[in-house]
């Protein structure tokens, strides 16, 4: 950790997050036990409070596909290099991140193998033994897996050599099926990031040079961070044929003759907790959304004194065995009540709940959002009302934030200077028209930064001239600064 | 394939089970679509079919684990070379078996990075960073992994490069806690295979040359496969402070002082798909034991003229969408009735309903049970009721039979060459006095191939003499072929 003055602490050991977001991050990270860094350089442990809110994730997309009809498999985690080479656009993007093994029970490997950066090859390697006929398609499959990408620097969460995720790949008979399949995939993760996560984001298409090495097309939902640089937060990718013939998948349809078919690949990761942490942190540190929380609601008993502590912890215990939600009494005795306040809130708890002695005697109890700082009085008995009311105004208040903040981030530049300015001064996102020519992409991030975030989904034809050459342009792209 | 005689197989390309046990494992995982040879030597692909038995699996023992308070963590797949090293038994076992990456992002390694074999050196690791005073115990942390062993022979699902497995790791205060959780967590296995996978076998106590490296004791299930190999469904081991020692895991105890923890692991992997298919199929394919079973029942319109047709299909329909179990309806008018007939006895359905014109007019049902062949007809009105009984009978039936199975194979020897007889003609286990000494249990090993399974939990104390040696011996021990 950096040399910090200590006023600028709100806790013991974590720093204000407008002090030094990227320190705080770290810290929250660390301090609230999401995760910890492992001895290999890049790779972290996910923690069981980190771990926690990736199982309810997970819950909840396999859900989603299971019940689109998508079934779960899975693939091996070693590639032959072989492999990995028949997509020519894949492997030139993936090829400097690659992890490799060389050596087997002792032996020298004849033909190298390398860990999965993704499994498009291993599993297209599959679909063209398992795809004969018509009969076989669509054919749609998900893995929860581990992948391993070599990445120069990475940080917690956000950038780690090995990270875990899902990968849908479906194999379609007509470009039509895929085209849906790719945008009912990106709607599922929209859905995952607002519901869930709380966190509003822009949804569009990537440009040619920011999509997936082998896509025809990438839709990406982008977010904007408190520190005002831009996070993918997952991809839904349309392969076209392109991988159909690199691994000579084919059909014999009804036709009687053989065709390639279309496919499609998503991806949602760990990646996200990272967004999940910096979108709604605080000073006091982690602020969880509900729905994502592990512990919902966390009951604080106020213990002062020997006689009274017996009605207080009794009433804690009752009510904790009566909220239908994720609850956590925290009834240690070798810790005091405000250690707990600052320990629960750094967890990022919604909702904390007081049972002190003047609780037990008005049959009350004392809530305390997490989100703003808000304390009421409920009696007992609308407890549970009360709180389930609470915990979806919370979730609801969290998104609204997040709104707020991306729409009043998004500035529509008439010019270049203009576009400067605003990475310069790291204000947000940049809304400008673009001639979509990768040669003023490339100079733009050479001399800002900034690339083409993605052309949101909304975004209507419009008469302009690009923002760095001033050639004609018919659509304004999202540009950002991106994590 | 081997070439074999056409009257050999059952149905196309399967084997019968009694020909050639080996070839027909093989055939039944590839034909019932269960799993399939990945590029990779040795590794497999686990596909949907048999990956949903795996979900099922995953989720009851997921569940069981929660239900005890232990949190799931996710821990790095690659593991410093010099880690690895610090536990000298363990590494000396592991080490024939290692997969190692020497390459990253285009780079030599300067330090090799090994693939888990298993995680308790990373995990140990970070918990000896962890923990620090008796407040932090007990720590009971699983995780749900891929490994990766370099075995020279491979079989599908019983020995793969790479397999799934679930690993538990917990660090106690005291021996007689350690002890208490590795009783618990054989338990817990039990109670799967016995419930869920209905194989029943013999739990108790591996010899000190089979046990886990690095551990004091290690239980185990041992089950009886139906060519009288033995497999070792899952182990339990406790690992005093052997661990602890070598990664200096300590805490501070009430007392005041610095102490070393005991600690447990255990782990259940996706070997045992590979018992679940041995154990219950038949010269018709799989058998599965419905609490597995991804498709519980499958209804089969029969189909004969397009006048009736519609009826048989709209009571299939019907049908399916009122029975509360996981049903499938086979309505596809490509396929025979006879074809689905045998491909939903190739992948081991446990109940078939066969719905034609008769069944309409009569409203009834036909049943036909997967494990003994039984067919019935049920009166539409009953059928929910009679549908779940016979599901519990099916399950009921299977452990049965793998019981008697089991326990009409155990042959309590008087001599050594009742044990070699037992052994070369492959008539199961052998019971016999052992004086525990690890010369006589090798001399076994390369006369005969039969290891020691298992000191059954039941086993009583008794006078005897060593199969082998005649001195002295105060327990029967379990020996077998093994997987």
């Amino acid at each position: 950790m950096k040399e910090t003055k200590k006023q600028e602490f709100t806790k013991e050991y974590l720093i204000k997050k407008s002090v030094d977001f990227s320190q705080w991050y770290t810290d929250v990270i660390l301090k609230s036990e999401m995760a910890d860094y492992a001895p290999v350089k890049g790779c972290q442990v996910i923690m069981p409070y980190g771990y926690a809110i990736w199982e309810t994730i997970q819950k909840v997309l396999d859900q989603m596909l299971k019940n689109d009809g998508i079934e779960n498999a899975y693939f091996p985690l070693l590639i032959p290099q072989k492999s990995l080479q028949k997509e020519q656009e894949h492997i030139e993007g993936f090829s400097p991140e690659l992890a490799i093994v060389t050596i087997g029970g002792g032996e020298t490997l004849t033909e190298k193998l390398v860990l999965r950066p993704t499994s498009e090859t291993i599993i297209y390697e599959m679909y063209a033994k398992w795809i004969k006929s018509w009969r076989d398609l669509p054919l749609r499959i998900n893995q929860w897996a581990n992948v391993v990408r070599w990445e120069k620097r990475t940080r917690l969460f956000l950038r780690t050599t090995e990270f875990l995720w899902q990968e849908g790949h479906t194999v379609h008979s007509t470009d039509k099926e895929a085209l849906k399949e790719t945008q009912k995939a990106i709607e599922r993760y929209i859905k995952i990031y607002q519901e869930y996560f709380a966190i509003d984001g822009i949804w569009g298409k990537k440009s040619e040079q920011e999509k997936f090495p082998g896509a025809v097309h990438t839709f990406t939902y982008e977010m904007l961070m408190p520190d005002n640089k831009a996070l993918q937060g997952c991809t839904s990718h349309y392969l076209g044929q392109n991988f159909a013939k690199a691994f000579h998948i084919q059909f014999l349809g009804k036709d009687g003759a053989n065709h390639f078919p279309f496919q499609t690949c998503w991806g949602f990761s760990t990646r996200s907790l990272g967004a999940l942490i910096m979108a709604h942190g605080d000073d006091n540190g982690l602020v969880l959304p509900p729905l994502l929380a592990p512990v919902q609601v966390v009951i604080v008993p106020i213990l002062q004194g020997k006689n009274i502590d017996k009605k207080v912890l009794q009433m804690s215990e009752k009510l904790k065995n009566s909220l239908p939600v994720r609850v956590y009494a925290d009834t240690r005795e070798e810790y005091s009540s405000g250690w707990k306040f600052n320990h629960w809130e750094l967890k990022g708890v919604p909702l904390r709940i007081e049972i002190g002695p003047r609780e037990v005697q008005q049959k009350k109890a004392t809530l305390a959002r997490r989100d703003n700082g808000e304390k009421i009085t409920v009696p007992l008995t609308s407890l549970p009302n009360r709180i389930n009311k609470i915990l979806q105004d919370i979730q609801k208040n969290l998104l609204q934030q997040t709104r707020k903040y991306l729409y009043s981030h998004i500035h529509e530049v008439k010019n270049y200077s203009e576009f400067q300015e605003i990475m310069e001064q790291k204000r947000g996102l940049a809304k400008a028209f673009w001639c979509e020519h990768p040669q003023c992409e490339q100079k733009i991030k050479e001399e800002t930064k900034a690339t083409t975030r993605c052309l949101a989904h909304n975004a209507k034809p419009q008469k302009g001239k690009c923002v760095y050459c001033q050639k004609p342009a018919s659509h304004q792209w999202i540009f950002g600064i991106a994590y």
